[in-house]
């Protein structure tokens, strides 16, 4: 038995996730103290603006506050419109597929409702496969509405903050950093435990109907993930469409045909892309992160449930993966006081490490943590389900596996940081390739990123590795929950990147002096590299929570191998490789051709409108805006559908092995593609930066703005933005959700799939 | 019992390889009734060049008749020389690698000479381990050299040929398309009956020490397949690396900076560059498709030896692969008719037509040949052997695996040809994208690339299911036999490219007019689409053949299943979906580190050398060809290593299951990354052509040579360049090789690999 009794179990959860949302809303509540103008005070924005003594230049430059304001009330108010345009969409994608998911698994016994004996926990009666169909539908709903919860309550705190950031940076780089830094772990704090809460109060909820049968409920728990995921899909897919097109239009134009700097007010478009960085690199990556975090618990309570724990009913152990994540809000507490207030960031080379120690502390932190978990949460001794057989665990193997998936996270990250920061030789390489041109840079810049996926792919692989061999499929999905522990400080670090990045966009459109500018450039320099950390975690977890979802659907299916000598299966694994392929061809040329139709407005503008380059009028930004939006919900549908339909055509017209394979091989493949994309993205970015900042001797040979080499390295950047923000992090979730939606789908495709197959 | 009797088997084999053979030689000596100056002759050139009427232009103008007998001849001996020395690294490779199949094979049972049961056939005697080894080394080494030799011919007689097309084309283009397409078919026809001709023999010498035991005698001759795949590693790669290098540092230089056209005489690398052609287009390309004629051929002949075929000793049923391919080279004879005899070409849109019908035709009378080889060679009813169970199979059922394998080759070409030839919109909407710059062109050309992915999967993933369900792995086997069986004539149109782009080039640097250019010009953009039809070609037998390869190796290494679910095997996939990447990043850098070399030596040249960009003075085209040939031998030796490499450590260290995960694995992601590589990189080529023909309206509103657009698809092309003519098809023989060397070590690793985890 497990030394933490249930009744704690459940007062332990809960509050640990309200501690989360407490702390999120102080953070919040200290980000709220730097005042901005009020849009309302119509009388002429007579009040003092920030409670310092005026020893920092333009602290009390009235103008400047106005500009900023306004500034960020037309992004707030663009990012709002996008996404509540978005949501209209994806509430009518709810509706349809929450029916898809009850008619399809309501239909596995024809829709009877009469009680089943239990598959796994023997001699026992289990509700009928009706109610299965209803709570998994339920808990889509949930999972989407969760995820898109999350997704708008970080946009909201980033578009709330880069005015406040930009501001704050006129006192210091210390300040802004903190600023930032808050107002990403608001996000971070209040996905991850809002996560957690919905969660938790949902398996409580759905125990009142199904009493004792876990299976029937852990089943259906699983459409938590699912709903999460599917919504991250669109986020995502929708979010990188709208922020890439808008940002490779203004570039193409605006730093490329007019030469004005980037985020120069001037320019119509630049509007639209910082409403891009709010609604895809945060409201995008917080629904993606949010999905592996619901999937890989899913997942884990899943083959749990059908283990001893659940055959046995001990809650306690049962509920392991929510007690680590209920750890991991605490952690990552501690670890946001390390950055906030123990350190204090004086100059510009503070930032970054700064970032990368908050990944240090909050891992090494963690790993006590789970310790104390595994100790207190497990009996010493278990059985876990290993495809039709049994396999004996100790509560400490578990906490080998979820440690394991936790350091692999950090190797991921650190190894990310090493192929994607200018301060290392692979993007000064990159940097260095410009000078002969594009051409060497993009041929260094792909090499770059297929490099970078070796260690990765070994760190992934000696964690899959040592962590099924100790606790099967169970292992693999605590690994992942691990690698996600630390999600809240991931998050804030991750997020903490593009609102500086407005930040900066802010400085520059309300005409801030370049010591302004300098510092939000710095923060932003450091931003690219945790955003691409960040990205390098999400992939890292899809590709162990895919695996864990994977191994889940192959118990539910009732598969006892999926062997790659059968045709079935090899067939599937070949296409199931391809389908990245396909996915990344769809969504780059969205950008390429959305991208396209924004430099014909951009140029139009400029070539209709007197007066625009002169900067005398203001451009038409809501018509820039406008042409995001529609492109990017236009264009996300197809692969959209790709990634939800596969499934299920394969599943209904092949049958469970195929589509083991399927789903095998997109893993396989796709995790290559998105860590190579990202990366590479990542390093053109960064050695653009490189070539610009014209830090050390060799940067300055290579510079300055506006030289051959500078713009070798603009183009280069130009390409790497759909790679880095569109079809790579896309790819995280093609894998995860084809994966969940064949775990939910598993037992229809069971009983009906395959037909095709049946047929010849 | 087979309606062909072993006798009548004995002779068809041998003669239709002497009828390839003197087919080839034939139309060799109708390529040398073009007569050039013989460069011995050294009283003046006195002789009359062409027996023609002299109504064409400059037919009799000595001064370019001796330039382009003076071009050809350097560029004949950059060839030869850059061969000579790559084969003598080659041959101390060969040593080393033959000395090492020899020591790990003769291990298996600790070097005993003593004979031992048969593993398939019971209650037989087989010959000894140590004579296995003993003859997988003999078989390696004919390989080895079978392989040089057809890269080697293949280069003298592409050589031989170019300034023969460029003399022609003064008489016009049908008469100057002859002569590189007969050249092209010496080649094709040399490999197809050779490669067959020495396996035929060797089988048969072999016989002499095997007697009864096909087991031991099928297993040796797999070192065939080893020895042809490996030296094509080399050739591809040294020969990729060496010819891009070349042209992407003459392109750099000469095209962008200096803006003199392409192959112009005053830019130091163009004698590099169209060497490149001859050692990594021609001579890679013939060691490739050579080296998996063998394996297929290989990988059908072991499956066989396992089944009913080998254990009832039915010699004429056990040839049926030799069969097949004496066949083809009968079809692919009466195809070369058809272009250089029964169709005239008149014009220069007659081109591509022309040799899109040769596709068509081979394929159409292949499929009647093979229906005819399959009744007669075959029993009507058989047993295969299938990973411990067996299956009865129909002598129909083979026809069909056969045929399905040759027409799947036909689609993917077509698509290939879809997707990269500027007839049709994929290609044309890459050229518009540069109307946005470099920037949009790339991301479009990557998307393409992508797409381009999808049919040709699904051709071959049907292909597999087929083959796979009617007779196992033999019908995977004999299906990569049928899309090689007309490899003669694949060959003959593939070579025929570079051919004519040598041609283009001669004709470019001795100054001759601007029609000849023209008309060369056009027999080169028609050979880029044959040249990406080829690698089409090469990628999807390639796909098949691992497969067959795949299945021939854990039949020999005794496993029974290759389940992903294992750690095992699933840690072994996705680090063999990994593997593609590595190997691309490896050859990518290194063409992007010769080229910087290059780029500075052209540099240095055109400073240093006065009077070299006015045209008075020749530049050091010496020393270009020797940067290219250094360059190419040292960087191919990383990639080199880590495909030779990896199955040997991952079988000693992890054993047979992981390496079969690690096969799986670099077969469905490698398949992926080359096909898209090389239809990018194809495409942009394209494009840029397209640009700079301006056929149409459209093409003439983003030319003419110059433009923005047109640099901007410039840029495109050389980032292509290594994408599609290095890392691209260099993994056709990542996949193949490892495939074929595990294989030819298996009974090491089933008897001593994996010691690492038992270790643990």
């Amino acid at each position: 038995m497990s030394a933490l009794s249930e009744g704690l179990t459940q007062i332990v959860i809960p509050l640990a996730s309200l501690v989360g949302i407490g702390f999120a809303l102080l953070q919040w509540f200290l980000v709220s103290r730097v005042k901005l103008l009020s849009q309302d005070s119509s009388n002429g924005y007579k009040q003092k603006l920030i409670e310092s003594d005026e020893e920092e230049e333009g602290i009390n430059n009235l103008e400047i506050s106005i500009k900023c304001t306004e500034i960020q009330h037309a992004i707030s108010v663009g990012a709002t419109s996008f996404l509540f345009t978005e949501y209209k969409y994806l509430g009518i994608f709810m509706c349809v597929f929450g029916a898809i998911i009850f008619l399809f698994l309501g239909s596995v016994k024809g829709f009877s409702t009469k009680s089943e004996p239990c598959t796994y926990s023997q001699g026992n009666t289990c509700k009928p496969a009706l109610a299965n169909a209803f709570f998994s539908t339920i808990a889509f709903l949930l999972g989407a509405l969760t995820s898109v919860l999350s997704g708008y309550l970080g946009m909201k705190i980033a578009t709330y903050a880069n005015a406040r950031t930009t501001l704050e940076a006129r006192k210091g780089v210390g300040k802004a950093f903190i600023t930032a830094f808050r107002s990403g772990a608001v996000m971070g704090f209040l996905l991850a435990a809002n996560g957690l809460l919905v969660l938790y109060v949902s398996i409580n909820l759905f125990k009142l109907y199904y009493g004792d049968d876990w299976e029937g409920l852990y089943e259906s728990i699983t459409g938590y993930g699912l709903g999460g995921s599917s919504m991250a899909l669109f986020g995502r897919v929708g979010g990188g469409i709208y922020t890439k097109a808008a940002d490779v239009g203004a570039d193409l134009v605006g730093k490329v045909e007019r030469n004005i700097p980037e985020d120069d007010p001037r320019n119509p478009a630049v509007i639209a892309d910082n409403v891009g960085d709010n609604v895809g690199d945060i409201a995008g990556m917080g629904s993606d992160l949010f999905g592996s975090y619901a999937e890989s618990s899913c997942a884990a309570l899943f083959v749990a449930s059908i283990s001893s724990f659940g055959i046995s009913h001990e809650f306690t152990a049962m509920s392991y993966p929510l007690l680590i994540s209920s750890m991991g809000i605490v952690v990552c507490l501690i670890t946001t006081l390390f950055a906030t207030d123990l350190f204090e960031i004086k100059k510009v080379s503070d930032i970054e490490p700064s970032l990368k120690r908050q990944l240090l502390i909050s891992t090494v932190l963690m790993t006590a943590g789970i310790a104390v978990v595994s100790f207190f949460a497990l009996p010493s001794e278990f059985t876990l389900f290993n495809f039709g057989t049994e396999k004996e665990v100790k509560n400490w193997h578990l906490f080998f596996c979820v440690a394991i998936g936790l350091w692999a996270g950090l190797i991921i990250g650190y190894t990310t940081e090493y192929y994607t920061s200018n301060a290392y030789s692979p993007v000064q390489d990159v940097a260095d390739a410009c000078r002969t041109g594009a051409a060497t840079n993009v041929i260094f810049g792909l090499a770059l990123g297929y490099k970078s996926v070796i260690i990765p792919i070994f760190a992934i692989a000696i964690a899959i590795y040592v962590s099924f061999s100790l606790a099967a499929m169970y292992g693999i999905a605590v690994a992942a929950l691990g690698m996600l522990s630390t999600i809240a400080t991931g998050l804030a670090i991750d997020a903490y990147g593009p609102i500086s990045d407005n930040a900066g966009g802010i400085a520059e459109m309300a005409g801030m002096s370049h010591k302004i500018r300098e510092r939000t450039d710095a923060l932003d320099a450091a931003g690219n590299t945790t955003a691409a950390i960040g990205k390098g975690f999400a992939i890292g977890s899809a590709a162990l929570v895919s695996l864990a979802l994977f191994g889940a659907y192959v118990s539910r299916a009732g598969i006892k191998t999926v062997d790659v000598l059968t045709p079935k299966a090899f067939i599937g694994l070949i296409v199931g490789a391809m389908l990245p392929y396909w996915f990344s061809a769809m969504t780059m040329k969205s950008v390429g051709s959305a991208a396209l139709k924004m430099v014909e407005e951009v140029r139009r503008q400029f070539n209709t409108i007197p007066g625009l380059m002169e900067g005398r009028v203001k451009p038409d930004y809501a018509n820039c805006v406008k042409i995001s939006t529609d492109a990017s919900l236009r264009e996300m549908i197809p692969p959209g559908a790709l990634v939800m339909l596969t499934p299920l055509i394969v599943g209904t017209l092949f049958g469970v092995e195929t589509l083991a394979g399927v789903l095998a091989g997109a893993l396989v493949s796709g995790v290559q593609v998105a860590i190579s994309a990202s990366n590479t993205g990542g390093a053109w970015d960064n050695a653009k930066k490189y070539i610009e900042a014209g830090v050390s001797e060799h940067a300055k040979s290579l510079g300055p703005k506006g030289s051959e080499c500078h713009k070798a390295a603009v183009i280069g950047d130009t390409i790497g933005d759909p790679l880095k923000d569109t079809s790579g992090p896309s790819l995280n979730i093609l894998i995860k959700l084809m994966a969940v939606e064949s775990l939910v789908f598993a037992p229809f495709f069971a009983a009906h799939g395959g037909f095709l197959f049946k047929f010849i």
